[in-house]
């Protein structure tokens, strides 16, 4: 079935049988073709070690089927059950969050672990023989929400110790790549090597970076026993991994390498405070979940209701809210939609994460919008299915350089994600699609414009890999801190840009960390802008000076300059300037790259096309609480508009606070 | 001796017996009857396990009979010596709060330590069996402060488990009753229950309220080894013990039931930028205490010099402060004042807690005003004594509740205890009376108002009281999340309020947790108040409108309710109001119900009355640092005004700042 | 060789023998004449327990004595190797600061491990062996920056117990210096003695005291092995500790004791919002350094470069501001200025603490203001060495008082530091210089005006001293909460200021600590002045008052006080008044005491002098980003103003931002 999926994360462990059937009626009634279910479910599938009990489960599975809905199976080692945390304690991870160091909750469980790792290929293998060949079970979920553990159990220590010899071979080279003579601190025995939990900025950065590459590496393996049980007894079923968005990184491009397609849990916050910048950092979260493999993708938990429970209940969704968000992970490239959850759990640590349905059991007015929602996709889902979005600029996320910079903060208030944030921000502002990269070979020829936010982690092959870009005819924006680091974490001996000097054709001659006091550049024309965290002072080799310095000792030393190589551009912004700086910046290179810009585009008007038999689905959506106007440039054919369903083609509309228009050109 | 009791806390053992005969003297001559002693000093009293030292004791009690000053006891638990904490480590208990899980403070004990019940069994005896016919010796203290403790030792947890048992008979209900499915994770054998050092929230909130209730218990029992000992071997001797205003909630009700009378440790905030909510927070813990077996009490730590210690020192009290606060005491039902302490430690942890006396030894300012108010209180006893409080209107505290919310907060800056204070307060300053209710049985038939402040945990038993309550006349009043949560701490599966909702006639329709946002009602008569925290979008049944939101989406849906149900009225406030809501509400309401209502008091004067025969004293109390007028309505005898006594009847008056007066009608 | 020594911090260990060859001729060629090396090198030294290297050193010692460089050898104790604490666990503390418990920081070592001092031994008696006769080796570094540890381990615990035996006999003795009859605290066996992870401010001061005093001594003792060894080998050769502005305080004046002289780690903060204050506090440390042995001293780590890595990067240092400071060094008594550190660290925890060289390599602008600096200080080095400093005002800095009011803060925001800065500040903004004394006992003659702030514990002995001063003609200053503790840390028994009431002829009635409240005082002549933290109301008995409380109920009670006492007067300051209320008193007491006074020397301008054989070489620094001019009384003779050599005589000059100028008197 080639459709827009729309569905429900749904839990019959928790419900009698009575309700799954009034549950399927609604359901069915609501427009959902599919749920996921058991994801949590461990120890109603296996209430003792080998002794399974999959009959609830075929059971619920049938009465879907019988309905016509199918169904996505969560693997439930997120929730080891107690009998295993009692038997096996090496499956407890040991964490500084020592919540999860614990049975009861959820998480609570060692990717290193033996005998985790052994229980997780049983059940796994249980799951995939029983449902392997199920028609109705079109795909699977490893797992839930992996995300990085600073995990120091002696089976992390060992394994980390292993994966250090089989990288470094013997001491020597360890020591010199980790520069240990710093402090005496070098070693003379593996078994010096070790983890202690605490203030880590005191500690060698070379070896904390390794320790998490090892830990994010430890997840990625750790799910491919789940991955290689799957596929060794299923047959068209797909495999993915929903992600969230985590405080540590992960390595999410290794961890989709073996996956069919990428998933993401999309809860965006309902906080009137945040609504002007909410809309738009979602938006990056759903191009970031597409750029893991740079494909159209899944949201398995979308928002249904007030998220609650280890912190206080958020506000209640303004009226739209929620069909808005959904219809916003369509549009930028979601083909299946499932809503976290059905009906909110009335027991257990997470009472308060609502679903679409609250306690009471009385569907509300979340629910009602759900229904819309499901009603106009599905009805648009012919159309819509099947389409992709072609973007030409594109943001590096580099989780190295992510990773070090958070080992390592260099100037208070500044965060390498928030930055991205900013930056992405600015070009949706004017309109234009952006992809999120993960890696810089193969860049794909489309890109013209390619954008590096403090690739502080960077070594020769990065830097020939941009100059080809750039040689033939790309633009890029490198920002500061950026050439810092070898790919060892030890400090380039270069001036900055370390490897990347020669393709800008500048050098840092000093740099002033303002943390965050504000500065002021001044650009050619004259326009003055804030800039915050970092001040390098640029020393224009080959390249000329676009902006400079507009205070302190430094005024009028080159703040960002242009230079030209081959066939493009590469341009070096030696701080991180406001948001007004970026958009002026990248609006100009846009228009000269060809690139289509919508300037004008209100707050909060979100505008994105997918792209199907040369035939454009464009998305307006009014993600803010006030009525916008917006102009189309073309005449379009609307596909829905508001809650109307129109005919006449258009060039131009006004959408209502909330609003979501489709049109076709 | 029937008679108000005036007291030193007293500590012989830190004094050498020269300072005993001069501070005797003194305490005589300042009109002392009463002091308590040896509630710190068991290593003086027990030097080595079963070696007992009464000596001084003894001596002591000796010298203050000789001046006619009785004494009460206090069990020194509080404080296990050296030896015991190094000979029985299982009776230090395992807490998050370290320090009081090693010896050399106080509190470092676990209530479910066999060691430690055994040895509390053996000090309690050896001073019944020593002081339990001794004619001065009055009463005892039981222990000191009790608090509830988290403690984790293998002791307290193998005694949950057992009260599990009890409880719940097989695993079987307990996972139904808790819930455990969720997140997989029931339990399969009782080992598996356990407690955890860590962030609480994320654990099953049903088992974290059997914890507390089992902890709460734990003191309970505890305290009840005390008890048996002193009853066993007493005559004429009463008990009690002296609670404190403690962060986390302790079921007092329970604690009480076994004692005579319930007593509080009260120190009044002294700092000027407290100076206008202390006398009302004040006077609601003098309420609850009285509230606790709903009759008279005593004051066993008053007041008497600026605490400081594990906090900076306090403000110097304002002039007249501190014998307007004991003034404060007995005007809420205290027929025991009893001041901390008569003189400061020279050493220890605690030598900043300031007592009456400073290190000097050279009684000042503080101590004159103590001697004032003995003389005062000793003149006015033979009237005030065997008076006691009668009151129309309750407000119910219930432990479930409060501890439940605790577990789960609901919303950013809503504080279950914060929110009774304005409730009581908003009474208070209309000069009307309140009681503290902690069970819903047994309503007295005196009531005619009932408040109830977020009834989270509600079955339908409380349910039945209420309804019982209003169908007879009396008035109700609701705040929001009420009938949320099962006995079991599960959500209800009904709309809101629950088991509620048919005696109130509404249902809630959805929610908005407004957190630190300020929302806005308008009642029917077009004013318009603040609202905080929570708004319940009502949808109104059998009830009438009263107030309605006035912003936001839902700007007109019903914001509070009123229904007729019988003979009485049950109001639904869906949000948390303003102080001023409140006050107009419940002054409206007390008008309809023959209340008497002062509803032009200044800020700070405190009105109350006590009622011996027919014949009412009223106390009226200037709690504030301005002078202010009083109207009195009727025309009353001053008994004492200011620091004059006056003969003649008044029915106004003006009080100088901290100005008392007490007044017979 | 009698010269100023301007030197830098270098470590061969981190760096190719190619880029030795290159360092030393660019430090030749910038003026250094002494490098401090093998601080942290104790892993290249002694890279297994018992096997030696010494060749790089030897090497590295060569090629600097050949371009006529001198060496200061640290001793690396700071840093033990990985193989130590694997080997010797117990050489590895037990501390609250986590991150010190592990190898591979540097720190992690604790000072009572009989293994740690053993090894310890062993290390510096092979440095000292091959280096004590070498000539071009001027000096030794004990360990580094050492500080306080408040360590628990088993070897801590039984020092802790020895100590205690050794102080006080019997257990009846410590247990009345305690007085731990408080809470049932008293020890029936040393065993019960110990110390627990946990706020302490809940146990008995007096132990906490007295342990800190241990910990301080074990640090004093732990050197001595490093300084035996050293003197045993070693002819001509100074020994010296470089010592921070650490957190918790070390009793320093012990730690110098048996060194030749005091050197400190100065890195003057560059973030201009601390540009005011900076240069006032860090003269501070400067002349506490100086204060440590009443002598000269050196500066072993000199602000080269912004320092980073546990922290964000500092702001880089406005023009001038690095020379400035160096300057600043030898204005208050530097003969010796090591510039930390050569170059910055590519690898390890240290990376972002900057170097006068950025990891570039690159020589910047802070490196030309090092090469001015040195330029100019080698030109002066025959006049200015060999001068002194010579002052009449004294302020006492007592390790005792400062240490219990850490442990028992008395009042909100008052911080015993803090508030020496203050004071210290407003004389130095009048151009009076100052010493700090550590020490009653030998006041020197010199001292006309004595500052004693918050001297918290006092026993009859201080008193004794302090009268003696007064009697013969001193003038004495005492601020609030001095003479509150005997020195077992239990309270006086007698009116405030305890043993010491009698020379300021004034006893304290009350106090109110008013803590972020703020009061004010009004002095005779009718100025009003703000006051903060605490006021005592004073009682004056031979005294005079002074100056008045300005408000609050004890408006028009005496404040400040004199009294006179022999030649002398003694005035009590019963607040922290501001900064002005201190300029302007100390002002007048200067002015009757014949002390020179420059009462409007602008913000940031610092003036000090330096005397050598009756010719007073005095120091003009503008430590501002402003120009500022200053008038200097008489005519001096220029030797160095701004970077001018100007020959003719002076009585006034201006300065540039940051300018410098040495003058001849």
């Amino acid at each position: 079935m080639r459709l827009l999926r729309i569905g429900v994360d749904y839990y019959p462990e928790h419900w009698n049988k009575k309700e799954w059937k009034t549950d399927v009626l609604l359901m069915k009634d609501s427009g959902v073709n599919v749920v996921r279910m058991a994801e949590f479910a461990w120890s109603r599938l296996e209430p003792e070690e080998g002794t399974y009990d999959f009959q609830w489960l075929d059971e619920a599975i049938s009465l879907f089927e019988r309905h016509g809905i199918d169904v996505v199976l969560g693997i439930p080692t997120m929730t080891p059950p107690q009998w295993l945390s009692q038997h096996y304690p090496d499956s407890l991870p040991d964490l500084p969050d020592q919540h999860l160091s614990h049975p009861g909750v959820r998480g609570h469980r060692c990717y290193n672990s033996p005998s985790m790792r052994i229980l997780t290929a049983a059940i796994t293998k249980q799951m995939a023989q029983r449902y392997g060949s199920r028609k109705s079970v079109i795909g699977w979920q490893t797992d839930n929400e992996f995300s990085l553990h600073m995990c120091r159990c002696s089976n992390c220590l060992s394994g980390f110790r292993n994966w250090l010899k089989e990288k470094y071979g013997d001491l020597k080279t360890l020591n010199q790549e980790w520069g240990t003579v710093v402090w005496s601190g070098g070693f003379s025995d593996w078994e010096q090597i070790a983890l202690y939990p605490t203030n880590e900025r005191y500690f060698n950065p070379s070896l904390l970076l390794d320790y998490r590459r090892f830990q994010s590496q430890s997840v990625t393996s750790y799910q491919q026993i789940q991955i290689d049980e799957i596929r060794s007894h299923s047959r068209d079923q797909w495999i993915t991994h929903n992600t969230w968005s985590a405080p540590l990184p992960l390595d999410l491009h290794e961890l989709y390498d073996e996956l069919d397609f990428a998933s993401f849990d999309y809860y965006p916050a309902t906080d009137p405070d945040k609504a002007k910048s909410n809309p738009y950092s979602g938006a990056l979260l759903l191009d970031r979940t597409r750029g893991f493999k740079q494909q159209n993708f899944w949201v398995m938990e979308q928002f249904g209701g007030m998220p609650g429970s280890w912190m206080p209940v958020w506000r209640s969704p303004y009226p739209g809210f929620l069909r808005a968000f959904a219809w916003q992970s369509v549009s930028r490239g979601a083909d299946g939609v499932v809503f976290f959850r059905w009906r909110s759990a009335a027991a257990g640590a997470e009472q308060y994460w609502h679903g679409l349905i609250d306690h009471s059991n009385v569907p509300g007015r979340r629910f009602k919008e759900f229904q819309q929602f499901a009603r106009e996709a599905n009805r648009l889902s012919d159309q819509i299915f099947g389409s992709e979005m072609q973007h030409k600029v594109a943001i590096l996320y580099d989780f190295d350089s992510h990773t070090a910079l958070q080992l390592q903060p260099q100037t208070e208030g500044y965060d390498y994600y928030e930055y991205i944030k900013l930056i992405h921000r600015s070009l949706l502002k004017s309109g234009v699609g952006v992809d999120i990269l993960h890696r810089l070979d193969n860049l794909p020829e489309e890109y013209r414009l390619l954008i590096l936010p403090s690739l502080f982690v960077a070594d020769e092959e990065s830097a020939s890999h941009i100059e080809a870009f750039v040689r033939k005819g790309g633009t890029v924006v490198a920002l500061p801190r950026s050439g810092v680091k070898q790919m060892n974490n030890q400090c380039w001996m270069k001036p900055l840009p370390g490897p990347l000097s020669s393709i800008f054709g500048v050098s840092v001659k000093e740099y002033d960390p303002i943390g965050s006091h504000v500065h002021r550049i001044a650009s050619l024309d004259g326009h003055s802008y804030e800039c915050s965290y970092w001040c390098d002072l640029l020393e224009a080799d080959t390249a000329e000076t676009v902006a400079s310095y507009d205070c302190d000792f430094y005024k009028g030393t080159p703040a960002v300059t242009r230079n030209k190589l081959g066939q493009g551009e590469a341009f070096y912004v030696g701080t991180f300037p406001e948001e007004s700086y970026l958009k002026a910046l990248f609006t100009r290179l846009c228009n000269n790259l060809d690139i289509e810009v919508y300037p004008d585009l209100p707050e909060g008007i979100h505008m994105t096309r997918r792209i199907k038999d040369g035939t454009e689905y464009v998305f307006v959506l009014n993600l803010s609480r006030e009525e916008q106007a917006v102009s189309l440039k073309q005449r379009m054919k609307p596909l829905l508009v508001d809650d109307d369903i129109t005919k006449k083609s258009i060039d131009s509309l006004t959408l209502s606070p909330y609003g979501v228009a489709v049109l076709e050109l």
